[in-house]
C-alpha cells in the first residue's frame, strides 16, 4: 500500500544523501498519508546503499507498524508528535548535518543574519530547551517532539519549517518529503553562513526587518514573484 | 534572436554551478548587446538542469520581456541598473557563494590582504550601505542597483569588478558573461582567504600599495606581462 | 596463511582512503588473529593504489615479520601495545585526519559535545601526555602505545573506542578492521563539529550526563534499539 | 630537448591540480638538468587542460628561451634564483594554495604544531619578509627570489623545503618536480590543521623538539626506517 508516497520517502533519503546532509545512516526522512494518518518512514541504522523503496515501513500515529519487515526510524515517535501537531506538513527530514548540529550543540538559535536565510526562513531558526532528566528517561524521542512543539508555541511552523534540538540536531519539514529535504539543506547552508559571519562580525546584529520581510514574502505567500509560478516552491 | 549571445550566457550560468558558486537556482547571469540595449538573462526560479540556452529570457532597458516564454530572473531590474551605469561591462552575475555572501552579512568590506586579490581586484571589495525601508519597500531589486552605484561613485568598476550587498550577497561583472562569473569565482575565493587571514592575523594590515599596484598592473593595462596575450584575461 | 583476514585489513585500509581519513600514506588498519596472536597490518609507506590483500604483512607479538615481502608499517609496535592490552578488540586504525590531529596539536581532549559524540563515544575522547625525551629515543612507537594503555587506566576502551596522541593523532579501533574505520570516521565528525561548536558556543558545556547515557545505551549494550539488529553495529 | 623533464614536470603540473592545489592557471612547476643550467617551466596564464607535455618552455639562466613557442611563467626569474642557490633541488612549485596562502596574507612563519609537520619539514615553515618599494618596482620576481634566499641564510632548505612570501603565498621545493608538488602538498595540509590547531588552543606552544627529531629523523637521513626503502621519499 501507498507506493508513490514510499516511492517519494525512499527518493527523499537520498537526496538527503546526494546534498552531503547524512554521515552513514544518520538521517532520516518521512511522509504521511493525511487522508488515513499513515506515515511512510526510514528504517532504522540501515545503509542508504542497500534499500529499496520496498523497504520503507508504515506506521499509523500509535507507531504501530502497518507495513513492512524493518524495524523503523528510532526517530519516529519524535516525527509522529511533529505530525499530529502540525496539520500542514506532509514530510519531515532529521539529519546530524555538520553545522546545524554544531549550532544546536552550542545550544543557539542560528541568527537570521541575511537574505538566503529570509528566503525560506522568517526569522531565527530556533534551538529547543534541554530535555529534563524524566523526560529523556521515559519516551525520550517523543518528548523531543513534544518540546520543538513547545518552542512553536508563539511561531508559524510554515513560516520557519525547521528547528535545532540543543545537543542533538536538525529537523526540517515541508508540504512534502521532497521539501523538507530542500528545507534541511537551506537550514544547513544558513547555519554554515551564520558561522562564517559570526567569527568576521563586528556587531552581529540581525538582518533588518523590512528586508527581512521583502525577501521572505518575494518568495512565499500571495505576492510572491520569485520563480515561474506561485505554486512551485 | 541574439542567439550566440543567450548561448554565451547559457554557458556562463552552467560554469557558475561546475565552480561551486550556486546551491539550488540561487544565482543568475546575464549578457547584453550595448547596440541595442538587450539583455539576455536566465530565468528565475528554475532549475539549472531543466533549461537550455533557448530558455534565456531577453529584456530591453525597461525590463520588457523581448522575447522568451519564462519569467526573467526577479533581479532583473539590478542588472538593468548596472548595464545603464557602468557602460564597459558586458555581463553580470549575481550569486550567494558562502563566504561573500558571509561577508556580506557582516556588512564588511573584504580586505585586499595579499597578491591574488591584487591580481584582479585593485583595493578593497566594497560592501553597499544597507537599503531603506522606503528603498526596500518600493523598487527593491531597482534600488539594489543604485546603491551598488552609488558605492562606486569614486571606485573605477573596471579595476574593481564586483561588490557586495550587505546582508545579502555578491555582484560580480567583466567584458563579457564568462569574465564575469570569473570575477565571481575570484571574488569568492578572496572572500575565503580573507576569512582565514583575519583568524590567524595578528594586525590584519592591508597589502602594501607597491605591492597592489605591481600585481594589478602586471595583468591589467599596457605594461601587463602575465599571460600570453594582452588581449584575453 | 590467514587470507580471509588479509582481505579485511586490505579493504579497511581502502575504506579509509574513501572516506578521506588519508593523505598519501599517512595511516594505517591492522587487524587480529586472536587465536593465534596474529597482526595483519599494512605495509610502511606504500601508496594505497599500488598495493594488494597480498601486500599485507603478518607480524607476531614481538614484531617479527611471520609473512610478508614488505617491511611493516612503522606504527606497528603502538598496535602490538593496543592489542596485547586491550583484549576484547579485533581491529586497529590511525590516521592523520584534520580535526583530530588539530585537537591532538592543541593537546585537548576532544569535549563530549552531543549525541553524534555520545551515540558511539561515552565521554569525551582522551588526549594522552606528550612522551618524555627517553620515552620518544627508545622505542618511540612502543611508548606511543604505553602512553595510551595510561590513559585509559579507568576507561573503558570499549566505551571510548580511539583516543588522540598530544602532538600526533589520533588512534581508533574496534571489534574489527571494519568498525575500527568506522569508529575513525566518528571520531574525525566528532572532532569536526567540536571545533565548530568551540568557536561559536558562549558556554562550552559538555552534554549532559541523562543525554549521554540516553544516546549511548539506545545503540550499545543489551537495551539498545538503534538499528535492525542487536548483534551488528 | 629534454623530452623526459618536459613530461616530468608536465605531469607535476597536472598533478598540482588533481591535489587541488591551483584554482585557474595561478600555480606552476619547473624541473632543472643540472648539467646544462637548463630550465623547464609551465607557460603562463594558459589554462591547465589546454597545454601538452610539448608546451614546456626551456629557458636558460639569464630568462631566456631556448625552446618554446610560448612565454614562460611570468614567476619564472624567481625559480631561476632559487635554483641558482639552492644547489641540491630539481624542482620547484609556486601556489596560491588556500590555507598557506592565507598565513601568507597574515604575515605569519606556519608553526611547526605537530608530527604530521615534523614529518617533512624540520622546524617552523617561514614567511619572508615584505620586500620593499624598490624590489617591487625593479625586478620583482627576482628579488622575490632574493628575499626567499636572505630568509634561508641560516635555513637548511633540504630539511625545511618550503616558504611563504609574505602577502603572496607559497612556494615548496624538492629533488625533483614530482616531489616539489609532494611537498607543496604538505606544506598546504600542515598550514591548514595549524589554523585549526591555533583556533582551539589554549597555549600554541610548538611541537617538542625530541618529538620533531624523532619524526623527522624516522623519515628522512641515515637512519630513517619508515617506508620501504631508504631511497625512495
Amino acid at each position: 500500500m501507498l507506493e508513490e508516497l514510499k516511492k517519494e520517502v525512499f527518493n527523499a533519503n537520498l537526496e538527503l544523501v546526494k546534498q552531503n546532509l547524512v554521515i552513514y545512516t544518520w538521517g532520516n526522512v518521512s511522509g504521511i498519508d493525511r487522508e488515513n494518518n499513515l506515515i511512510v518512514i526510514k528504517p532504522s541504522g540501515v545503509s542508504y546503499d542497500k534499500i529499496t523503496s520496498n523497504d520503507m515501513v508504515i506506521v499509523d500515529f500509535d507507531g504501530k507498524v502497518i507495513e513492512g519487515n524493518l524495524r523503523p526510524s528510532s526517530d519516529t515517535p519524535t516525527h509522529i508528535e511533529l505530525y499530529k501537531k502540525f496539520k500542514n506538513i506532509g514530510g519531515i527530514v532529521h539529519t546530524h548535518s555538520m553545522y546545524a548540529t554544531s549550532w544546536a550543540q552550542a545550544g543557539r538559535d542560528i541568527p537570521a543574519y541575511g537574505t538566503t536565510h529570509a528566503d525560506y526562513f522568517y526569522g531565527d531558526i530556533p534551538c529547543t530547551r534541554l530535555l529534563t532528566k524524566e523526560e529523556i528517561e521515559n519516551e525520550y524521542e517523543k518528548n523531543t517532539g513534544k518540546i520543538i512543539i513547545e518552542k512553536f508555541e508563539n511561531i508559524d511552523e510554515m513560516a520557519i519549517p525547521g528547528v535545532i534540538c540543543s545537543g542533538h540536531g536538525p529537523f526540517a519539514w515541508g508540504k512534502n518529503p521532497s521539501e523538507a529535504v530542500y528545507n534541511a539543506k537551506v537550514l544547513e547552508i544558513c547555519a554554515q553562513m551564520a558561522y562564517y559571519t559570526e567569527l568576521i562580525s563586528n556587531k552581529k546584529s540581525r538582518i533588518k526587518q523590512d528586508l527581512l520581510d521583502k525577501h521572505y514574502f518575494r518568495k512565499h505567500g500571495s505576492n510572491a514573484y520569485y520563480g515561474q509560478n506561485l505554486k512551485e516552491m
